[in-house]
Parts: C-alpha cells; structure tokens; sequence
C-alpha cells in the first residue's frame, strides 16, 4: 500500500572523522522515502528551491518514488551543514539556512488522499496536525518530532501526539517530552498523552516500542531490535529517517498489523539505518539490493535470536 | 561444577531517588556470589574485618555458598558510600575506605584446587594474575577490571588479560582500554589484547558478547542480550556483579561451552542484574525463586524474539 512522507528534501554538508561529504542531497523526508522504497510505494510532500535540480530528483525517481508532490519554489532549499566529533551520537551544527522550507506549508493533492500510511517527519507539529487531518481515512500514522518543539511549542506537540498512532523518536527526546530521567516510566507517561505505539530508538543499540495497553489488539509487552555494531560509522545523518522508512515501509507493506508484523517492522528499520551510516548521505540507500537487506536482517535476528 | 569467586565483601551506604539505605552488606564478590548460587555451587575468597558477623555470612551460607575461603582480620571491612542522582548510570561517591581489604592478598586453599570455573572480580590485575596461577587447571576464567586500573596501572592490566578467558566489562571501560571512541572497534581491539571473548554492558540497554575468531569452537559473531525497560530502579549498585554471577553461574552449571549455552548465560547474566537493582543492596537477590528467575527469562527472550 502507498506509504506518504511529509518532511524535508534538502542539501547536507557533512564532516566525520572519514571526510568531508561536501554539498550533497539530505532532507528526513529524503533518507525516509529511500529507506521504505525497498518495501512499498511511497509518495512525498516537500518543497525546494531552484537548487534542486532533475539530477536530485532521478535519487527518488530511480527508486520509484512518486516526486510529483514536491512543490519546487523560487530561491534556495534547506541546507544543514554539520560535523561529528568522536561521538558519532553527537552532530554539532556548523550552519542551518531554511530557504523555502521556512515557508513550508504542505498541503496533500487530491490524487494522494487514498493513502493508508502516512509518515509526519520532524516538521512544526501545526503543520503536522494539518497534513494529518487532511488524510482523515488514514490507517497509521506515524510521526517525528526533535527537542526544538518540545521545548518551545509544547501546546502543539501535545495536540500532535493526539493525532497519531505511532511516535518516532530517541531516548534524549522521551526523557524531554516527559520530564523524567527514566527511559522506562518516560515511555509510560508519552503513551499516555496520545500514541499507541512509541518506538524509542537507542542509536547503536538498536530500538525499543512500548504499546499502550491492548494497542492494535497485540498487548502491551514492549520490543526490543538490535543494532549490528558498527565499526566505520561515516556519517550518522539520515539514520533515525532511514529507521523509520524501513520500519513503516514494511507495516505498509503488509496486509494487517499483527505482532509478528510490528517486530519486523523494528528490526528491518534498525536494518535501514544500519545501512544509512555506511557512507555519506544518501549514497548507500539509492543502490541496495533486497539480497543485502534480507542478509543483515538475518544477521540482525542471529544477534539475539536465542532457540 | 564449582565457581570460584575472588574479589571484595564489604558494606555500602546507597543514596537514590528511592530513599537511603543505611549500611548494608555489599562488595562485588557477594553479589556475584549470590546471583551465582541460583545456577551452581560457589566459592568465595575475600578479606574481611571484624564489622563482618555471622549474620553477614549467614546471607552467603543460606544460599548454599562455600564461605570458608573468607578471611578474617582485625580492623574494619571495606566500605563504600555512594549516591545515585537523576542517571542511576551514574554513582558519585561519598566515601571509601579501604580498610582490611587494602592488604588482600587472596590464595586459594588447597581444597579450592579442583575449581574449573573462576571469576575474578574488579581488584589490582597484579592479585588477579597472582590467583589465576595458582589456579592452572580452571576451564574458564572471567574478569572485570575498572578505569582506576585501565589508567594507572596498564602494564598489569594487558598482563591480566592474557591471562583471562572472558572479560566483563562495561562501555566505558572497553573504549579506555581500546583508546576508541568507537564501541565496536574497541571491542575488536581488546580482544587482540587477550581474552577470547569479550562481555560489555550497556547498562539498561543489555549486553554483547564479542568473540575472537574461531573462539571456543563457537564462530565469531557477536550476541546481545537485551534488559527489560525498569520503571523503578531503586539502587544500580551490583547491577554489573550480579550480571557477571548469572552469566558465570549458567556457564558453570553446563557441561559443554557451545554458542548456544554461551547465549543463554548472557540472557541469564542479563535476568540476574535486572533483579539486583529492584532494591537497596543484596535483599533481591537473597531470595529469589528459581520460578521468577525462569519468569523473566521467559520475558527477556520475548523481548527480542522474532519467529
């Protein structure tokens, strides 16, 4: 079924310890749609400015992804520029220029208001409610979120976490939204103010989702995926993205969302984002094979897979 | 089979969220003795003073662990104050003391002599090679060390690792001793120092096990065992000890050391050290039935298990 992301489609600069990456395509809403494109169809609503070009489109194009919702406006794209010391869990930002994405104000075509799957990737939670409620036949809808808007628009993020089914986020962002040191009591108080499901992604140590009680008919018992470790992680952008394209790509890929189908879900985000670090940017997503996918999700399930 | 223990008995006074806990028997030994007995008979070699009664032996003995290589001097037992703020992952300590404990100088009994498991808890690596010869016929033998040794006294550290089987150490300490901000380079750059395999804790994101190539017959992929998300973690304290007495205890208590058995000792290292924090010291682990340690087992192997 057709997965819809809405979120940025940007140019990246990018410093680690294994070089420098200059002015390459980046954007959540970029790693995203590569990152589910190897389970389902998936359609995306950004805009850009005249910087990106028929070249960055092909990156998508090439993978199926339906561009036509990206609304190109004059004057530049959001360009992230940033530098990752020897913790690669750490970015420090080194330039953030918005361009037309400060004007972002993303609205779904009437061709793609048959979606089932949405995806809100990190944009002001207005915003985020708007698209939402123009897709009220929605089936799952899951969303992103960064300290930003929890710290300085909380009215709106609370009313978001009401509009979802699923939140997308990491241990720092918990803790924050609930106000407690405890990653377990902070997963129990975010379910309470809105999702069904919370999938806290612990970087290197792969993801937990915490389901509130009955959720989905498929209990309450939390799910843990692993990460594989990585020893050449070159650049960490797009890895939490990549993560959540893998993860609803494949809930969008199935027919009904049982147990079974949340827990691959988890691992085969916890796949995407392993691959995402491999190198700068997108580079790795734009040329997988489902043979390297299935491969690590079988090496991902031997790491913990006891008889 | 016996599992000999070497390391500190002592007292400790925890501060954390949860209260105080006013002076209560601890020491890295009697943790990791206590959470061993459920899986295999234990021996212990300490130093203690005369603060140390029969009451404090008594907790040992009920649990079935050979006390008699416990050695008795005049003065006062080693002892520990600490608080646990916010991040139970980290304890500031209040006070130390070293007192009987700082001219341990452990040897093992002749009817200690037929050990074929040994754990050598966080004392100077110089006393723990000293008790591995004297202990040439063990099978297996673990360590743990910390960054008081990592960084003064190195030489007697790298000797100490060739010297062990497995060592247990946590994130931190692996990427000290590697001198690597990376955990999975560290990993493989400390096996080249020595141990054949290698154990790191991640505090409540689990544990990996790293293996050399070809070690123990048993191939050289890595497993991670995952903790369950607790709520209430009342004092960390021992958290790592217990670990290392579940994971030791499994192994000692199987016939054969295959990938399978070595898998299911992190799982049980990982139930033990889940049950050590959910009260102040020891008490948990005093009286566990054989039933709850099973129960979440059960639990933890659901929480990453995929059909």
């Amino acid at each position: 079924m057709s997965l819809l992301v809405v979120g940025s489609v940007a140019f990246d600069s990018v410093k680690s310890s294994f070089g420098e990456s200059g002015r390459i395509l980046g954007g959540a809403a970029t790693y995203f749609a590569l990152a589910a494109s190897y389970f389902t169809q998936v359609r995306v609503i950004a805009v850009v400015g005249d910087d990106f070009t028929d070249k960055e489109e092909q990156v998508l194009v090439r993978r199926g992804v339906d561009t036509s919702g990206i609304v190109h406006e004059k004057g530049k794209s959001f360009f992230w520029a940033g530098e990752y010391g020897e913790n690669v869990n750490e970015a420090k930002t080194l330039d953030t220029q918005l361009g037309v994405f400060g004007n972002f104000d993303p609205q779904i075509p009437e061709k793609f208001k048959d979606t089932k799957y949405l995806f809100l990737a990190n944009i002001d939670p207005v915003l985020q409610v708007n698209v939402r409620k123009q897709l009220p036949t929605a089936k799952f809808v899951g969303g992103d979120t960064m300290n930003y808007w929890i710290n300085g628009h909380r009215e709106n993020l609370n009313h978001m976490l009401k509009e979802i089914d699923a939140l997308l986020i990491n241990d720092a962002e918990a803790k924050m939204i609930a106000g407690d040191p405890s990653l377990a009591r902070s997963a129990q108080k975010v379910l309470a103010m809105g999702p069904r499901a919370l999938v806290i992604k612990h970087g290197e140590y792969g993801a937990t989702v915490f389901f509130r009680d009955g959720a989905f008919g498929i209990g309450h018992h939390p799910f843990r995926a692993p990460t594989l470790p990585i020893e050449k992680v070159t650049d960490p952008t797009g890895a939490g993205d990549s993560f959540a394209g893998g993860f609803m790509g494949y809930i969008a890929s199935q027919d009904k969302l049982t147990r079974e189908v949340f827990k691959r879900a988890m691992f085969y985000g916890g796949v995407m984002g392993s691959f995402a670090v491999e190198a700068f940017g997108t580079e790795r997503l734009q040329n997988l094979s489902r043979k390297e996918i299935d491969e690590r999700y079988a090496a991902f399930r031997e790491l913990t897979h006891l008889e």
